[in-house]
């Protein structure tokens, strides 16, 4: 069997020489390397960006979508959009591996998601069956490779699959959570009513504890209700996360005006970079976790009030990332039913 | 005398509310408030890219450059351009402080730089004496305010103004480095050669120890040579810093496959994110002092391959992080002469 490069260099086919994700094209074909697992594809979720792009060039015909992804799996070995960049992630069952896949428990036949994007992921499509244009899914036939770096899932039996690809979607937030905050710590968490904030809220209570301080700021008036009957929080605040000064002086007056140890920015819109700055204290920490944070808008921002205080690039892994958030849900039936009822 | 807000809001006219860097207009008239220091303004240092724009607008006429400047600051209180966002820093001598400002050690006629943005410090102009236009430089008489947040630096006697300016644009990284490094650890400085990197280079020496070791990057064949001369780091590798796997496989070679504890970025160019991310070790942490980088490309980055590693935002503030900076220029006489032959 064929010595793999750690992080799939040897199926990269055009440029040569870089990673798999900035590869125009990958090769999907090659035989299994000993680094290696092969998946029995069902199902690709397709970026949401990715889709609306595939779907407004193919005018919402089905055909014409399954030709458009076709297309782009053929040319690229991999289904890597070429006008959005973006990928996606994929559900099959485990086929096969290399003697070197770090196989942990899985076994034949189980069924898992990938972690990683599908920009970096070789596909070999035998037939596309079915287009899902509701859930931007697509069902196949097909194989894809993970190399041994790449991170999975495997899909649990006491969890309905959505909830399980919802949660997982956002799964590096709570880990981090878990790990960053300490008993007794104050912490603010901004965004707390969506996906990611409620995993990060469960944790940030748990490490906390009861001596801790727990703020939830949210936006929307049905989400803070949900989140007064959680009662994860000691305070939920309605407020626009973007509103720095606001939101700053309401957690001053809460905290007497030490601020919070901990921020966790959730918050899923721009310009919420220096509400988490001006509400944390000297020397606390910033955990970033949105896509939507500006690199800039943080270091700069930070300079500007002079302000001591670490600022964390939320890590989309985390050892044990996948367990933490299963088991979230597990302890938590309330999260549990938000889950259902939004992602279900 | 009046109390201010801590941030500066009360100097702010609109929209009401918000802090000043993101004020349309403040107000560089009101007399002193109580957590502010007025500054007897010598020089604009206009930020390059706002210095550009103006010329290009005014056609590189001087007196059509100082009627633009003065209309910008006339309308907003502050020399903040609207088409680039950006603004600067300024130098000038100590007039006067409220009660509450957190005056130290500075008296009276001291000259002093600011920290903090052009963008958020009112600025009273009565005159434009003279544009610099090679170094983006204007001389004014004026008056600007800083509020008790706003960081500054005592210009030092024993240093060349110009060289203490270059430092102070970069203190953030030296003091950082100093925090983050610890005896006995493996360091990789990327983009080593630049004005950050040498001085983060130094630190990391200096921290690290003589049984640490330190691996700098840098791209320019002629930097390089300086490099080794410098003798601060045990190997100083000539790299593309945006080559991921060829950067990562000399590093794994360098320190027998361990990769490193902790990498400092300072690369000024894209896609230098991974190039970190695969040669730090597994628990490791990274510093992203460069602004080229990208919140989402770092985040995604170490998902993709599954790396459990601190990812930290540059923070441009650091308590003592001046003083760090000029004592490198003063431990270093090597260091402080490349400073000279490139800014003096």
């Amino acid at each position: 069997m064929l010595a793999g490069h750690t992080y799939g260099l040897h199926r990269v086919i055009e440029p040569s020489g870089v990673l798999p994700q900035p590869a125009w094209k990958v090769d999907a074909n090659a035989p299994l390397y000993d680094n290696e697992l092969v998946i029995e594809v069902e199902r690709l979720n397709i970026d949401s960006a990715s889709f609306r792009q595939i779907r407004e060039e193919a005018n919402d015909d089905v055909d014409a979508i399954k030709e458009k992804i076709a297309a782009i799996i053929q040319e690229r070995g991999k289904m890597h959009n070429p006008v959005t960049g973006s990928g996606g992630m994929l559900i099959g069952r485990v086929k096969a591996w290399g003697a070197r896949f770090p196989i942990g428990h899985l076994q034949q036949g189980d069924r898992i998601a990938t972690l990683v994007s599908l920009t970096l992921t070789p596909l070999r499509l035998n037939r596309i069956i079915e287009v899902d244009i509701a859930n931007a899914q697509v069902a196949i036939e097909g194989e894809a490779i993970l190399f041994e770096t790449g991170i999975w899932a495997k899909l649990p039996d006491d969890l309905p699959e959505r909830v399980s690809l919802a949660a997982l979607d956002v799964c590096g937030a709570p880990a981090q959570v878990a790990k960053l905050v300490q008993p007794n710590q104050s912490v603010l968490v901004l965004g707390a009513g969506g996906k990611s904030g409620l995993l990060s809220l469960y944790q940030a209570r748990k490490h906390a504890g009861s001596k801790g301080q727990v703020i939830a700021v949210e936006y929307g008036a049905e989400a803070c209700q949900l989140l007064q009957t959680l009662s994860l929080a000691d305070t939920v605040i309605q407020a626009n996360a973007q509103d720095a000064v606001g939101v700053m002086e309401q957690v001053s007056k809460l905290t007497d005006g030490k601020l919070c140890d901990v921020v966790i920015n959730c918050v899923n819109v721009p310009h919420t970079e220096m509400t988490a700055i001006l509400s944390v204290r000297d020397g606390g920490k910033i955990y970033f976790f949105s896509m939507a944070t500006s690199f800039t808008a943080a270091a700069l921002g930070a300079e500007g009030v002079g302000k001591d205080v670490d600022m964390m690039i939320g890590n989309g892994y985390s050892p044990g990332h996948v367990d933490i958030t299963f088991d979230t849900l597990r302890e938590s039936p309330q999260i549990l039913e938000v889950y259902k009822k939004k992602f279900g």
